[in-house]
């Protein structure tokens, strides 16, 4: 039984989730924002049921040794169920507060968080207590942690392409090293480069005029790559030059691969970082499109202050490009192509090992060196030119992994924007609330664009969208590898 | 010189293509419809061409041998070469008429009519003199004849893809022959169905209750897939259900491989067409949607005769999918769902050898095998599981073949429509515009929709849906490696 196998993990990982409920707990305590009453059942049910999953496990006496492809069922439970426990404290907030939410937005509000995504079903954000707005900011800081272990432990799995993705990366100490043993070292790693991130953009955010908890909750948005704010304006509520540099650079950093940060911190090398052929595609890509941007915008006749409008690009462009999600403007006021075109980008430009979604830019490299290659296939059909990434031959399983993502990733695409038609949504705002959700960006066009939500879905929209965040997040095939018999014959 | 080794066959397309303008001058002359002059310019700038390229390559003295690359080059020119002696009857015609065109708009009609795309800049197609209209279709016709050769001669070049996928459908003793020497032959068995099938066509389409003319003109729009008409109203002009009838049987058959109905009749062995997985493929694909959107119509209530709708659906959903584009009814006004779902059918319904574009099943079979397969990968790395397409395993070259074709037919959709979005075009109609352009299929959303037609769009957007009909008909591919240096290279 593979799920008697995962139990004990999984218990485990609900017994610590648990406790971080503790945290935006303490925060209503010591701020009394009224909203203390909000914690405890959550806290309670949790821990119930991390104790019921090792209990569970027990009881078939001897703990059986998990197997690697245990691993994508552990993945597929943490990220459904976390999410049912998570919304307890919004569920029980909303209902104490006489204005009861439904099962599926709060489901939806916390799968949204917890997947990094950042697209939010409430409004009158800046009246709610802080606690319960810090605890959805919180949620996206630990998914981020989630997704910096899924993808050093889980994604070598999804065929040789993820565990080549990876170590092509992770070049040094590691890179013949069966990663399986290591995960908990690798984590560690991987959590110290992101705290240490995270304590050097909280101080920027106070040092550049946030109030403490305002700095707080938006690092763990900006880390994250998730979006969420405090404020109904998001971003833009802060009206601060000085604090949209800090997050323009915060964004561009947590769009890197955070083991090539790791590797370049403990050998002391910072150039490896530049070295990295995704880590420059990545954030050539973010501020090029920036810069194009501002010249649309500028030749357009959208704005006219050349500086003003760069930091305006630069902030919007670099924020959904690198699927964060804030706004300081509404864009899609701008030119038709620009918002598209920034949607487009969440799904390439950030890096493999970052906490963002969609394609990731190490993929787009390997694709493009492959089309290339086809190409003059079709000139020399015999010659031989493997496709490299840096000084290593990508072989043939990672470009057939590689293109097979891209298939399950437009397929979810198309699928999913069919379904969302069939409600009868516009297509525009369907199919940029799949890319959105798919890439755990964020916000779309239209109703649910960055000046508004995603409240006006019906139920069933709203359950494609939850769907659409986790087949996002899950990088499609390992979610939907557990939805076939294979997966489950001995 | 790649060009001088083409420039003799090519020279003599442009000869036999001058002298089917005879054919429209001829109907002029018999019918006095007027526009008796605006043909014969026409005929000799084609002869001429043809007499100068002869010439230009004979004066190199001994014909060199075409190399298999040269294809390529040879059907580059073809496609962008013969619309611009195409369009000299609609450039002459409308300047004798007072009305004259811009040559954007006739050369776009040009290569709209023989990549058998159909979409059409003109109105009032009903005032127009009937050659004029006869030699638009009578273009789509001959465009489709150039599309069988196009798909036995190049195709197979485009990496051992395009070959083994042509050669799949094509067995019995042609399977294992050289295709190249063989040109000729094949081209004329799958000339000889394409013939037969038009003439039961357009006798059908005369008992239906169509005038002669009308009968000639819409077989010859149905025979190649291509969907103009004589008729502003397209083929609701009739309001014949016999005649959709008709039309529905022609289309789906002209949706299939002529190289399969060619060798079942050569055999005697019609069963053979049935047991094509991708004839069925593309016959349950055609109907099944048919059958899906009239229970969508019903469902939402936009009609409620169920026999009716039926007819209606199956005629127009058909028609848009098999990448024809007639319409009866705009069904840009059904619910949503249905006017993109069946302009995306247009890029995967039709089968290789048909005179259809996009995708093409026999790639959707391979892919939908080949992304089972990655599946089980993920489960069983060390597994092997080869890819069938019937008896014959497909090769990893060919899946890489597809695979790349998805790749850059994929990145042309999309670098299309963001280019038309930089011209503010809006997003539902430019990617409508881009789609149904390279799946050479026709009509699009709003503007360009049904009811519509391009003549709203700029120069700059004509353009670029004349370059995305050119991409489609060329399989992108071979028309982008014409413009890489490795091509050019000796
Ligand atoms: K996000
Ligand atoms: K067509």
């Amino acid at each position: 039984m593979p799920f008697l196998r995962v139990a004990p993990v999984l218990g485990a990982i609900f017994m610590v989730f648990g406790l971080t409920i503790l945290v935006p707990m303490g925060v209503s305590w010591w701020t009394d924002d009224g909203a203390l009453l909000a914690y405890p059942a959550a806290i309670a049910a949790t821990l119930a049921c991390g104790v019921f999953l090792r209990y569970l496990a027990s009881r078939r006496g001897k703990q059986q040794e998990l197997q690697a492809r245990d691993g994508i069922l552990l993945v597929g439970l943490a990220w459904t169920l976390l999410p049912l426990v998570a919304c307890i404290p919004l569920l029980s907030y909303f209902e104490l507060a006489g204005t009861p939410t439904t099962f599926t937005d709060a489901y939806f509000e916390a799968v949204s968080a917890l997947t990094t995504t950042g697209s939010t079903v409430y409004t009158g954000l800046d009246q709610l207590p802080v606690s319960i707005n810090l605890w959805r900011c919180f949620l996206q800081w630990l998914g981020g942690m989630g997704i910096l272990v899924l993808a050093v432990a889980i994604l070598p799995m999804l065929g040789s392409g993820g565990s080549q993705l990876f170590r092509a990366e992770a070049t040094g100490p590691m890179k013949d090293a069966k990663l399986t043993p290591r995960i908990t070292e690798t984590a560690k790693g991987l959590w110290s480069v992101y705290v240490l991130l995270s304590l050097a953009c909280v101080t920027a955010y106070w040092l550049g005029g946030m109030s403490p908890l305002d700095a707080w909750m938006h690092m763990f948005t900006t880390l994250s790559l998730g979006g969420l704010s405090s404020h109904d304006a998001s971003f833009g509520f802060f009206q601060s030059p000085t604090l949209e540099w800090v997050a323009i650079v915060f964004m561009l950093l947590a769009s890197g691969n955070f083991a090539l940060y790791f590797m370049a911190l403990i050998k002391r090398q910072p150039w490896r970082i530049w070295r990295d052929v995704e880590w420059r595609g990545s954030m050539l890509m973010l501020v090029g499109s920036s810069l194009f941007i501002t010249g649309l915008l500028l030749v357009k006749g959208t704005t006219s202050d050349p500086f003003e409008t760069l930091r305006m690009a630069l902030f919007n462009v670099v924020s959904i490009g690198s699927t964060t999600g804030y706004a300081t403007v509404d864009y899609t006021t701008w030119p038709v192509f620009a918002p598209l075109f920034m949607i487009m980008l969440s799904g390439v430009a950030t890096s493999a090992g970052s906490t963002g979604a969609g394609i990731k830019m190490v993929r787009i490299v390997i694709l493009i060196k492959q089309t290339r290659r086809e190409m003059s296939r079709i000139i020399h059909p015999r010659a031989v030119n493997p496709v490299t990434l840096g000084s290593q031959v990508v072989d043939n399983s990672t470009i057939f992994a590689v293109l097979g993502f891209m298939l399950v990733y437009g397929g979810t695409i198309i699928g999913l924007t069919m379904l969302l038609l069939l409600s009868d949504l516009s297509f525009d705002t369907a199919f940029s609330a799949v890319v959105a959700s798919v890439n755990n960006m964020g916000p779309g066009l239209n109703e649910i664009g960055p000046s508004g939500n995603y409240q006006g879905l019906t139920d069933f929209q709203t359950w494609v969208c939850t769907l659409a965040m986790l087949l996002g997040r899950l990088e499609m095939l390992s979610f939907l590898v557990l939805f076939t018999r294979g997966y489950w014959r001995k």
